[in-house]
């Protein structure tokens, strides 16, 4: 097949992405790093990260390693010859580790200039606002340029060297494997260090947000970089992969003519354009987010989806040139479907926004709520929470409606591919939160002063508002990403219905919607275990040395560090093997078409899920910070007191369990494709229970 | 049709099953009501619970008569002859309105017995632990056998009036609105009550459980009868009449032959011998009951069980004389699909009673949680409640694909029956609880000593263990209910496949899955708006006299009794509304089909968010009693204290929108069925929206 040189568009845009990344780094490194205190907590961080991303990468390697090798003795989708049983599916396999590698790449260089901007930009923090935010936001933009640049170039360039959709797939699912350890792993780690530090620096010894006093203040730092900037970054490159090979898939199955190859890299193309808006909406950010940083972020992801589709408009016209009528009415029809996709993910962040503003309603009643106390708070923070999944849903299936009318479920797999199109400009405002979070943690560290810190709070706050609507964005962008998997799926397994009266398929959506349940249940609890020990360990430093507290001598970081690590790396273990092994289970013993529906089941209840716990848990935290700003009361109250409680308890909702469910869903649809072959073996897929259903 | 005349097993179990609960009621009638402030105390219970279900009655009358009036205007089920468009369908309506009587009745017959009950089970416990158990079992098993008795005489008596189950179904659809005002009114009720009751009496101001200083320590006793006896009984009447209408239009639609008389009376015949067993368990128990009550009451379970597999067996060798040989072993195989639904609703308990009990790991590590502080607690109990779900899963999930293996869907159905036909038992157990509840608080205001409370505390104990249980039994049959209506309902609509890869079923499933999240919260989000009103009465009361808390005032009891009962009645109206409208909603919009994948993904999801939030509950509340016991440090630590948050946390979700959420399903499954000539009018079924689509 002759793939349509359109494809370069998404090949060059790559590799300027990756060319931008590392001219950015460069201007990030160059920044002054501040005073020495600054640089040895900044120090501190980094080698903590480091330390972090090497064990967590060795894990990673060995189960990389033990499913490179399993994938090789699965039929390869490539019926070109006969193949030996051994290395069967060598091109597979490879571009699997090739996935992993890139996604192992764009998180180490994001997270390695994470790190750096950091102080960097607690320093220039000094010299203004506005150049505070530059060397933030330039550090955050790494990850971005880097995460969508080397996706593109690698989907680009193995469907250049094979031209077909599943040898793509296996990058995908490399991808995925990485994005799994990093979310899982990253959000365990994360909030074991932000909750320990909460439960006893906060609310027992009432020690201030990042006080260097806290043990567990630089593992918190820690944490949100290994957990908001090299998590999220391999979340969304994960998505992003995904939904380009979905929607390619698709295609395949769907287009039939001559046009077949132009709409096979039509994701890929557009994808190619996508990042170019994402490009210029980086610049205007830069350029216009010295004085109303939030606005900025949020303006930014708003122009580049304009841009997007005028750039994606004028490409689509280019394409359809030449073209007979019902080609190019089909071309349009697919590009109003990216259009959808992308319009629907703002909505959803939107409603994120709203749900989790402490000047909305459902925040300040939570807020209002912790004058009733503990209780009372966690009941309102979680029942809006819940509330807000109906208008993210409506949002979502209005999407998928249209989507489908425009070109059926090729319609609903351009709708996934379009709302992540501009996913370089999430990820850079997503990555610029945690530098922010950093900076200010260094600030005060550094004895930056009151002003400074005032600034960096003014960023970090921002940061924060981005966050909301950049999660909103990822959850409803894996959910129509793994929609499309599932159509994908369904398709090559040849499943003409899934039938929920068949008494496989109802059982195979029943464990599918219990499955993210218990996923995110095992996350929470392997916080709460590993922030017990993280709580115990605090609470001896501070008993066994009194001089912590008087700051006299310094606590020992490291001890919390140590905790965090080994405990995030222990706990993920299962969850992982779980994401793996159960799609494979319910396929062997319920069929192809019972794994389309416990993907299916997966998919909504997961969606439910991220919602609820996404929001929830941001709106506890901004409950906090309006009490914090002085609302009912302040700082030091009950109220205050509940807030905090309520904070805790939404921690490793909104930073571990929910925002894993997403990465959950596209692993265990991605294990059904790639596994596909395998499980057509067991009664010609029926399953191996169909001989009693 | 000529109807088998083993159905009048039903009607004779049933009319026994009435005027045995007369003669328990005049038992219980007959006991001594103790000293005189506990006949005043008991007087104040009675009185509020009078009141409370009377203003609800009125409330439920309106909604009744307007859903009455509606049903005379869809299409009949009944083709016999052409019919004026006025009262076109006055059969359902009537036998609607039967229904939603019959249930009033048993609810209101239950609860007065129960409100004289409490204070004679007190007294009665002054002179042992035998007597009291013997008035408060009694007390409950009027409930238990009202339930059963009122629904077996009403559904065969209908079905012998006009041989149709869909007349039958308007009786099943009558009980479920009364249900839905019940559940959710009464679990609104109590939880506003205890919350508010716990928040300030029990946390602010240290006053033990049941201080008759407490303003809404009566409020809560009434919450116990309205919410606990009244509630949980309309609940299983509801889904109890429901499994067997379920049942009898998967017969009608399924079993083509002669005997197919014989398989429609067939849930309805085991029913009746079910009742028997129940009947005989209920002696048992009581025979057994003096010294172990909890023990007692689970073997009651057990034995019922047991009785009924051989009762039913007997019945079944009786009717499959001479049949030819493949209706014989038919007979058989749904026999054996009610012993394997009976089973898993034993096996699902089972499983709430693990994860509840404070002698297991899940609720332990709940209460070692609280150590480290509320927010702790709270993660770990909303997790294992979370994890809970997988076993309960796996137990339903086995139950149906065996049924299904035995006789299909109609094998599902029958699973159901099965579940539910010792429901006496479960009934009259579960409606133990809240007597003995109020029993304990009746003896402490009565201030009948420390001895006696003992015996009442061992008593209340062992109603804990049997609703544990009874709630896992009560949401599982309720689930397989809803399954079996939901084939019906397909069956009936003539749908072939409900094929998630269409997009209104995905779009219908979508929105199934996300109603019983959106519902619960609306709950929680009442029960939270109610307690807080009651919070600041209470903290009104105690700081505007302070003479209240010396006890030298009585507290105003009734000012907290009429916040509870206003909030509850008005809060009901948006939750009951929707369970109607969204149903209707989809089905127009998306079609029968897009309605039934919607009546599935809210099955599906609502078992999850059912299990999750029972269990958490329970495992929050039991977790408390166990600190309370001594454990950790015992009363007045800041670990209790932290137990205390996780209970108020779980009460509503246990007791307000868990239980809830059976309901639901029941009532949206049964508008599903009844409406369906309704809906079929939009596009021939396709629904309005399948121009697009």
């Amino acid at each position: 097949m002759i793939v349509p040189i359109y494809i370069y568009i998404a090949l060059i845009a790559g590799i300027l992405s990756i060319l931008m990344a590392l001219l950015f780094a460069k201007k990030v490194m160059k920044a002054d790093p501040g005073n020495e205190r600054m640089v040895e907590v900044a120090g501190y961080i980094e080698a903590g990260s480091i330390t972090f991303i090497k064990r967590q990468y060795v894990t990673l390697a060995i189960f990389v390693a033990v499913i490179a090798v399993a994938l090789l003795f699965i039929p390869s989708p490539l019926e070109d010859e006969v193949r030996p049983i051994v290395f069967m599916n060598w091109e597979q396999s490879m571009t699997y580790v090739i996935g992993a590698l890139a996604s192992m790449w764009a998180g180490w260089l994001g997270m390695k200039v994470g790190v750096k901007a950091n102080t960097r930009a607690a320093q220039a923090c000094t010299k203004g606002a506005k150049e505070g935010f530059d060397v933030a936001f330039f550090g955050g933009a790494v990850m971005g340029l880097a995460v969508v640049g080397a996706a593109l170039i690698g989907v680009s360039l193995i469907y250049l060297w094979i031209p077909n959709p599943f040898i793509v797939l296996g990058f995908s699912f490399g991808a995925s494997s990485v994005a799994l350890f990093a979310k899982c792993g990253g959000g365990i780690y994360t909030k074991t260090a932000d909750v320990g530090a909460d439960l006893v620096g906060k609310a027992e010894y009432k020690l201030p947000e990042d006080d260097p006093r806290n043990p567990a203040s630089i593992a918190d730092n820690v944490g949100d970089n290994v957990g908001d900037i090299a998590g999220m970054g391999s979340d969304l490159f994960d998505s992003y992969v995904a939904s380009i090979v979905a929607a390619m898939i698709l295609a395949t199955a769907l287009v039939l003519g001559p046009e077949l190859p132009l709409f096979v890299i039509l994701p890929i193309v557009l994808c190619g354009v996508g990042l170019i808006a994402s490009l210029i909406g980086i610049y205007i950010i830069k350029w216009a987010g010295s004085e109303e940083p939030g606005k900025a972020l949020n303006s930014g992801t708003y122009l580049a989806t304009i841009i997007y589709a005028i750039l994606a408009a004028l490409i689509i016209w280019v394409m359809s040139a030449g073209q007979i009528a019902s080609v190019a009415v089909r071309l349009w029809r697919n590009y109003l479907a990216t259009v959808i996709g992308l319009a629907s993910g703002i909505v959803i962040g939107f409603t994120s926004d709203y749900y989790t503003r402490e000047d909305r309603k459902p925040t300040k009643n939570v807020a209002l709520a912790a004058q009733e106390g503990d209780a009372v708070v966690i009941l309102s923070g979680l029942s809006y929470g819940l509330i807000s999944v109906a208008p993210a849903a409506i949002g979502i299936v209005i999407a998928m409606a249209i989507a489908y009318m425009l070109d059926g479920v090729l319609g609903v797999g351009m709708a996934a591919v379009g709302m992540l199109a501009i996913v370089g400009t999430i990820v850079a405002n997503d990555a610029y939160g945690p530098i922010c979070d950093n900076a200010r943690g260094i600030a005060e560290q550094g004895e930056l002063g009151d002003e400074v810190i005032r600034v960096a709070d003014k960023m970090d706050s921002a940061g924060n508002t981005a966050k909301a609507i950049t999660k909103g964005f990822a959850i409803g962008a894996a959910n129509l990403t793994v929609l499309a998997l599932m159509f994908s799926f369904a398709h090559e397994a040849g499943i003409e219905v899934i039938d929920l009266l068949s008494i496989n398929v109802l059982i195979g959506a029943f464990i599918g919607v219990v499955a993210p349940a218990i996923f995110s249940a095992l996350l929470i609890l392997a916080v709460q275990r590993n922030a017990g020990k993280m709580v115990n360990e605090i609470r001896r430093q501070f008993e066994e040395n009194p001089k912590i507290l008087t700051g006299e001598e310094p606590a020992d970081f490291n001890k919390c560090i140590d905790i965090a690590t080994k405990g995030a790396l222990r706990e993920l273990i299962i969850p992982s093997i779980i994401s793996i092994i159960l799609p494979l289970a319910v396929g062997i013993l319920f069929g192809v078409a019972g794994l389309a529906a416990f993907l299916a089941g997966s998919i909504l209840s997961g969606f439910v899920f991220a919602i609820f716990m996404s929001n929830s848990g941001g709106s506890f935290d901004n409950a906090k910070k309006w009490i914090e700003d002085g609302n009912l009361g302040g700082k030091g109250t009950d109220t205050h007191k509940a807030s905090i409680t309520g904070d805790t308890v939404g921690d490793p909702l909104k930073d571990t369990a929910g925002p894993s469910i997403n990465t959950l869903l596209v692993v265990m649809s991605l294990t059904a494709s790639i596994f596909m072959g395998f499980l057509l073996a067991f009664n010609h897929g029926a399953g191996l229970l169909s001989i009693f259903l």
